[in-house]
C-alpha cells in the first residue's frame, strides 16, 4: 500500500497527474458514443464547461482517497478505472453547479475558467439544460460505465452524491444568495462553505474510500468523511481570500467579485489573518483525523497541506 | 393477475385512485425528514411545483404497469409501496422539467397547473435550484426509500430514468427551443415529441415492469417500451390538439400558447383531424404490442384509449 518513495511526491505533480486523468477521462466518455452529438447545442455547451480547464480537485480527493486505502482485492486496475469515473461524476455535478451559479438570475458572473461563462458562450436556456443534462448524467455514468464495484457500493455512491447536492450545494446556494454584508455573522458563512463546498469534497473522499475499502469499514469511511469535511471548508477560505489577493488572469473567474456583489467572505467577516489561521487549524484538525485511522500514505495529508498552501 | 371485475374498470376512477395515492406518498415524503425544512424558501418551491395539481399520467403508467404484469413474489404489497416510490421519482423528474421549460429563457409562461409558475411564485434563482434538487432527488429516492426492489433493479431504474432525461427530456427541449414554424417538417415534431413527452412515459412503464417482472424477461420490457412510446407520442398529439380547443381553465395551463408563440404543433403542421387520426392509429399500433405479450389485464389499453378519448 505505503511505499517508501511516496515520502518523497511531489504533491503538485500528482494533483497534475490526477487532473489530466480525469481530463482524458472525461474527453474519452464525451467522444465515446454518438449520444453526445445530437443536438450539438448541448453537447457542446456540455464539452465546453466540463472540459475547460480546472483544478479538479474533488475528483482528484476521490482517486487520493482510494490509492490511499485500497485494499487487496481492489488493487486491481479496473477499480481504479471505475474509481476515475466516479471521479468524473463527481466533476461533472460541480461543473453543472457553477454553470447555474453563473447564470444571470444568481451570481450573474461572466467569466468562468478563464473563458466566458456557459450562458455568455451559448445563450442561457443552453446554459441551464446543459447543466440539467450534466447532472443526470453523472448518475447514469455510474450505472452504466462502471464495471468492479458491487451493486449495492454503486448505490450507495449515487446516494452519497445525490444527498450532497439536493440537501448540500443547492440549500447552499440558496442561503448564499440570500445573504447580505449587513447582519451577516460567521456562523452563516461557516454553514454556506460547509454546504456549498465541502459536503461535495467531503462525498468525493467518502466515494474514494467506498470503492478502495473491500471490507466497509463504518469507522473509517466516518474519519475520511471528517477529514473532508475540514479540508472542505478550509479550501472555501482559501478560496475567499484568493479572491482578494489573486488577481483575474490566476484564479480564471473575476476576481474581488465576492466584494463586488457585496458577498460576505470569511475575510471580509474576521480579516485575511484570521481566515489564514482558521483554514490552518481546520486543516490540522483534518489530519488528526486521518491518524486516528492509521492511514500510511501521506497522499492525504499532502494534499491538505498544499490546499492551505496556496495562500502564503 | 387478472380478475372478471376488471372489464368492469372505470379508467378515470382508477386514474383518480392513482393520482390521490401518489400525491399522498409524495406528501408523506416531504413531510417525513426534517431534511425538507431548510432552507424554507428552497424545499416550499419543491412543494408548490411536484405537489400542485397535475394528472400523474407518468406515475400511474409505471403503477398501471406494475399491477397489469405482477408475478408471484412481487405482489407482497412492499412491492407496490416501492414502485409508488419510484413513480413519484418520476414524476419529480416531469416536474422539475416543467419548472425549467416555464423559465423566461425558455418557454416563458406565466402559467402551470392552474397557478402562477414556480419563478413567478418564488424568483427565478429559486425554481432554477429548486428544479435542480428535484431531479437528484428523483435519484436519491430510489436509493434510499425504496425496499423491496433486489439492488440491480434499483440501478436499472435509475439508469433508464437518467437516460430518459439526459438524452431524451432535454435534448427535446433544446431542438423545441429552436423550432421555428417555417421551414418545420412534420418529423421534426415526431422527434421532439418522442424525446420531450414519449421518453419519459416509456421509461414510467418500463420501470414499472422492471419492478413486476421478477423473471426479467426482456422481450415483455421491449414490447411494453414500444407501448410507451407510442402511446406518448400520442398523447402529445392530443396535448397539441387541446392547446387550440381546450380553454385555459380546464388546461391549468395557458392555452393557445403554442399559437402564440409559434410554436410548430401537429394541428399546424397537418391539421386537427389529421392529427386525430395519427393519434388514433398510434395507439392502436401500442395496443397491438400488449396482444403480442398476451397481458390479460385491461388496464394498459385502457389507459391508452383514455388518452386518445381526450378528444373526442
Amino acid at each position: 500500500m505505503t511505499t517508501r518513495t511516496e515520502l518523497n511526491i511531489d504533491i503538485e505533480y500528482y494533483l497534475n497527474k490526477q487532473k489530466n486523468l480525469i481530463d482524458n477521462h472525461l474527453r474519452k466518455l464525451f467522444e465515446a458514443s454518438k449520444n453526445y452529438c445530437d443536438p450539438k447545442e448541448l453537447w457542446d455547451a456540455v464539452r465546453y464547461s466540463v472540459l475547460s480547464p480546472g483544478k479538479r480537485i474533488r475528483g482528484a480527493f476521490c482517486l487520493a482517497t482510494f490509492e490511499s486505502i485500497k485494499e487487496n482485492g481492489t488493487d486491481d486496475p479496473d477499480f481504479f478505472e471505475d474509481c476515475l469515473t466516479v471521479a468524473c461524476s463527481i466533476e461533472l455535478i460541480h461543473s453543472m453547479s457553477l454553470i447555474h451559479d453563473d447564470l444571470p438570475s444568481m451570481d450573474n458572473d461572466d467569466l468562468r475558467r478563464g473563458k466566458p461563462s456557459c450562458h455568455k458562450a451559448f445563450s442561457e436556456a443552453t446554459a441551464i439544460l446543459a447543466g440539467d443534462a450534466m447532472l443526470s448524467l453523472a448518475f447514469f455514468l455510474i450505472t452504466e460505465t462502471t464495471k468492479k464495484i458491487p451493486q449495492y457500493k454503486k448505490l450507495k455512491i449515487i446516494n452519497i452524491l445525490s444527498k450532497a447536492f439536493s440537501f448540500g450545494l443547492v440549500p447552499g446556494q440558496i442561503f448564499d444568495l440570500s445573504l447580505s454584508k449587513k447582519n451577516c455573522e460567521l456562523k452563516e458563512i461557516e454553514n454556506i462553505s460547509k454546504l456549498k463546498t465541502a459536503m461535495l469534497i467531503q462525498a468525493s473522499v467518502i466515494c474514494g474510500a467506498i470503492i478502495a475499502n473491500l471490507n466497509d469499514n463504518e469507522k473509517i469511511l466516518e474519519r475520511l468523511g471528517n477529514f473532508g469535511l475540514k479540508t472542505g471548508i478550509a479550501f472555501q477560505i482559501i478560496d475567499d481570500i484568493l479572491d482578494i489577493t489573486g488577481d483575474t488572469k490566476t484564479l480564471g473567474k473575476t476576481s474581488g467579485k465576492d466584494k463586488e456583489q457585496n458577498k460576505p467572505t470569511y475575510p471580509l467577516i474576521i480579516g485575511i489573518e484570521n481566515s489564514k489561521k482558521m483554514a490552518k487549524d481546520l486543516i490540522l484538525q483534518a489530519k488528526s483525523e486521518l491518524n486516528n485511522i492509521q492511514i500510511e500514505s501521506q497522499l492525504l495529508p499532502l494534499i491538505a497541506d498544499y490546499i492551505i498552501n496556496r495562500v502564503r
